[in-house]
């Protein structure tokens, strides 16, 4: 079965942005887990503050909790993923980890390190930090070298206690370039890998990259997913769309660079990533309920449908060949002969730059190949 | 003395760019080194394509450095960096160290291992590797996975002739996100610190940031040089110019983001970086060469100024009392209480969010202060 | 006396946004009015739906228009401009003007139409149309051909309805690529003037450019304002600070590119715009009243100093020089002789375009004083 | 037959670009026109310098243009555009028609009369101006004020001059927000259109809008050139692909935001635009001449496969439907009711906004639609 799966703030945002009002009611919780189950999903994701509003008594979430594994035990649904709301609440308004404000980061730390337990009773795997509060829009307010600092002071003692309660979390950190911080801490998915490869328990921690926060920085997201991928860091994934270097538009996957998603699905298919395909979006805020779902079967259908263009692209003897012409069969041999010495090597071969520079590659028609794989058209 | 550095590329430039031809003539290196140190600059800096013409046989080489030298010792003028060319020549067009083109991988690979005994001789203590065609337009056309490896299986060769050597470099990545391939590989800072991560030589290898490169990420140059200082892999760094997204303008250095630009010397003046500002930038195409050298003056006596109006900032009582406001000072405090274990700091202690969420953290204030010190009004 | 002026909403910003809940209280209107005047504002504006919440019935506006007229009374304050809000509502979550249900284009122009009396009884003088709402997401569904006549109609019946009443208004079209639509008609200044140049009242129709919402399409703010004073169309401009193409940030004037910022204080200064010196922007979110006050406050002291800095930099002999090598004076010269046809301009002239080419301009050295100037250092 | 045409310096680029040397041989041109002919192409377009080196003198220029019409007669292809070279050679460094230097404004002016001629003899029907250099870096070197007046000047100097000898030309400006200035004049299509506005002989000018240039400013293409349309101005029309804000890439014509190149053909198709199907876009710089070639041949099937999937959208009746509930056809009529005095409307009707506000568009839908039949998926 496909590992699909949604955060219920997707198919339950209510359509409040900067501008505007809600243009939805609130969607109840344990119909959105029988509704996304029906449309063909596997699983679900939460945010605490999605399940039961910031400061709930125990009563509160009991209730909450036990109307949505009810919905859970009912459908088969999963929870692969929790993670924890440091963002929504005024209290946040500096950051949670990296607030300047030491009792908000004591605040922000217990409310992470509580939300584990829920988790793990969910039998989720991942747990994924989204650090959008964490930045500044005054440079001189939050230097790098303390704010960082308490990032691992912060990611460490969380997966610390995973490891001392035997949760076995993995740890998945979400990078943004901006919004709603004029710019957030670990921004891309290079700075939170070189972030993670700082850290006491930097074997549990990976990255959770968004297709659109990539590309709000401009970034080829496929580039990205594949340096994760490279360095065993892709841990989860959120897929939705975006058009470019904007605020964040959280569309329907696909719904953006569609050449670019076509060529995600076929490394997430092909690259050894066996997670959830998580998505990460917002219905538009013009649709009434039946555009809510709509939505979400559209993200799902978006995907199945990239799957076959790219295992027909795969498959394609033409673009076997094509691939051979541009050498990226070679790019997989390694530069020096086994066993050669550099003092060997650099005496040097037989080399005329100028004949060598009259290759032609090929990635036009390589490129071409890919397009008309995607429009169906081969 | 300010260690301040210029590319011999940079005064060099002839103004030639993709829709128009060249509208100065090629600058002699001696006249260049001559000038640059009238000036007042300590330092320069070439990638061996600028001292001799590609293809250069040993005669001619050894008449231009010999001359490059007597320039230098003239002058007192230091060569504290060199960087290797694998871009201009059409052979490079898929890129050096990670062509597709085995062949072209071996011939780059021995070009930057050449230099390296030329940087040695003359004194440098830093290689720059800028990989501009390490990248692609075609996704299909150049996977990461093997891509990565071919680019570290490079680095970590260099490296390790370094150490064989004994020449004692230490190497600095610089990333840029594109242009002029479509998508560069290592686009940010932290996409080039995760890859260091990875590497047998990681110790020897950090980043050469540039203002510009960031910022057509449209990323927080200041932040990201923070995390680069944090991670202790700031090895050098490139001055310059830029407007946001948009092609490579490699303006003066402040002729962009000024106020970035004030908190960023504020930074590399308090933040321990200890090595040369080094410009990389292009004079005005519109320039003559009097043009030329008041540009190249023009990014020393901007730096200078800056840094006289960040000194007068950190001094100023009232900034202080602000960055105390702001919690700056705060930050610096672990979150956890010294000892503290976590499920002692799990039973938790009375705070109320709604309370703690009125603070003002007086970032506004803060910034404005900044502001007045740059605009020489305090 | 200065004219600065404040929208009601730019003080009175609680702070939510996307991500987040309010972090300040609602603000008293005559309060902020009398708070503003004490700072030195000379003007406020405002949105009905700032004055009186959406749907107040007679009684309520009467009530509140009193206490608000009071506040000005006692102030000496003014109301230059009014606007309606055609975006917060979910009604309006397809458009105002456009939307494609034409039972809310009825309303919205209706709304707009009713607040023209209140502001016609406030003495203002512009009426800003912001049309945030009237865009699309996908393309298929907001046809352009019909959303532009449906956006003239609605321009061209407010702009009759004020010479039919005799109110004298003139109206300001406030240009902005996106946010919170996917793409937003009339995107920049361009399409705007592009736009009005099709009316039946075009004379009476201008544009209120807004310094972030330019900025967010990468556009040179500066010659967007100089092309609309050329057309005679500034009728209106929103001061505020960005950092390029991202979310609307709405920070303090100059908080984003300050070197722009100097030159639009010169142009708006030296360029024959007499209007208001509006101020659109948003207080920081992690600041309390004291903050809001506080950016208020650097608003105004930001513009004052990029005044004087300009006007010390016009009268810098040194700048007039320059000003004089780069051909500035000569630009103002028209290319064909007085009274020279095409056919004998056509014969010719000696040049020789190699000797012509080597004249540098002198921009370098022209936008270095102008920094200097900036940085108070001359 | 289709009408695809291509710059004779689309197929004839040579790979030179900011940071490296041509990577392919100069292009026959006559060679060219065959080539194209036999890929199926209608047409071709040229700068002067393209086709004859700058300087050439008569019987050079006579020579290569008997070469190229002797290609044009045996293949049939026609000449349905020319333009003329302002950028390349050094003199233009400060631009052409709004230079500094006034004596390279008359020259510049010249030389775009001078080149009507040549295309009035090969039967061109419209002159594009790209003012590629018109523009600035630094802000206080070229006042708007006195730039916008030369640039009127020169348009309608050659307007003029078309007319006093009864060429019929109709002139198309071309929008480009930077690059190779740092800020270009009539940066976007509405800019241009603006200015349009303003000409003497403006009925006779309109636009050729690039895909590429407005995407470096985010803007939405399709947007753009449906105002163009509605305006009815879009006289010509360059094709290519774009990733976002970035340099300029050129690429093959869908290979950037293929959701808008989709909605775009449909838009050319049944907007009413009957102009060339131009596409002005470089092979990639890794290509040899076959890559030259297929990436020719690519442009026009990847538009042809395009109008087809428009066309089975727009047949398909379940987007009809869509199209009809989310009030598309709705929007075409006029907000007033026919004969409908303002006072009248102003009297209101019935209307709860809380109720409308329920209606859900259905965009998500229509867009799903859309991505799935260019997919070929239904």
């Amino acid at each position: 079965m496909d590992k699909f799966s949604f955060g219920l703030w997707t198919v339950g945002w209510q359509g409040r942005d900067p501008f505007g009002d809600a243009t939805r009611p609130a969607l109840d919780v344990p119909l959105a887990v029988r509704k996304l189950s029906e449309l063909g999903a596997w699983g679900v994701t939460f945010h605490d503050d999605d399940l039961f509003p910031f400061g709930s008594d125990a009563a509160e979430v009991g209730k909450r909790v036990t109307a949505f594994r009810a919905a859970l035990d009912e459908t088969g649904m999963v929870v692969p993923m929790v993670t924890t709301n440091l963002f929504t609440h005024p209290v946040f308004k500096d950051g949670g980890f990296t607030s300047n404000d030491r009792s908000v980061r004591r605040f922000a730390l217990r409310k992470v390190l509580r939300n584990l337990e829920l988790a793990a009773e969910l039998g989720a795997e991942t747990i994924v930090m989204w650090g959008g509060r964490e930045g500044s829009e005054v440079d001189a307010g939050k230097p790098m070298h303390a704010a960082l600092d308490r990032y691992r002071e912060a990611v460490d003692t969380v997966a610390q206690y995973s490891v001392d309660q035997g949760y076995g979390f993995r740890f998945a950190l979400e990078p943004k370039p901006n919004e709603p911080r004029g710019d957030i801490l670990l921004p891309t998915i290079g700075h939170a890998l070189a972030f993670i490869s700082t850290l006491e328990h930097h074997e549990l921690v990976g990255v959770n990259p968004e297709v659109g926060h990539e590309q709000m920085a401009g970034l080829n997201f496929v580039h990205g997913i594949g340096q994760a991928l490279w360095q065993k860091k892709l841990f989860h994934i959120d897929l939705n769309g975006q058009k470019g270097p904007r605020y964040d538009q959280d569309f329907v996957f696909g719904q953006g660079d569609l050449l670019s998603a076509f060529f995600l699905v076929d490394l997430l298919e092909n690259g050894g990533y066996e997670g959830p395909r998580h998505f990460d979006y917002k219905p538009l805020r013009t649709e009434d309920l039946d555009g809510v779902w709509a939505s979400a079967a559209a993200n799902m259908r978006t995907y199945q449908l990239l799957r076959e263009r790219a295992a027909a692209f795969r498959a394609d003897p033409e673009v076997q060949e094509a691939l051979k012409i541009s050498g990226v069969y070679e790019l997989a041999e390694p530069t020096l002969n086994e066993g050669e010495s550099i003092t060997d090597f650099l005496k040097g071969e037989d080399f005329d730059a100028d004949v060598a520079a009259e290759r032609g590659f090929g990635f036009v028609r390589l490129g071409q190949l890919a397009t008309e794989h995607l429009l169906g058209a081969r």
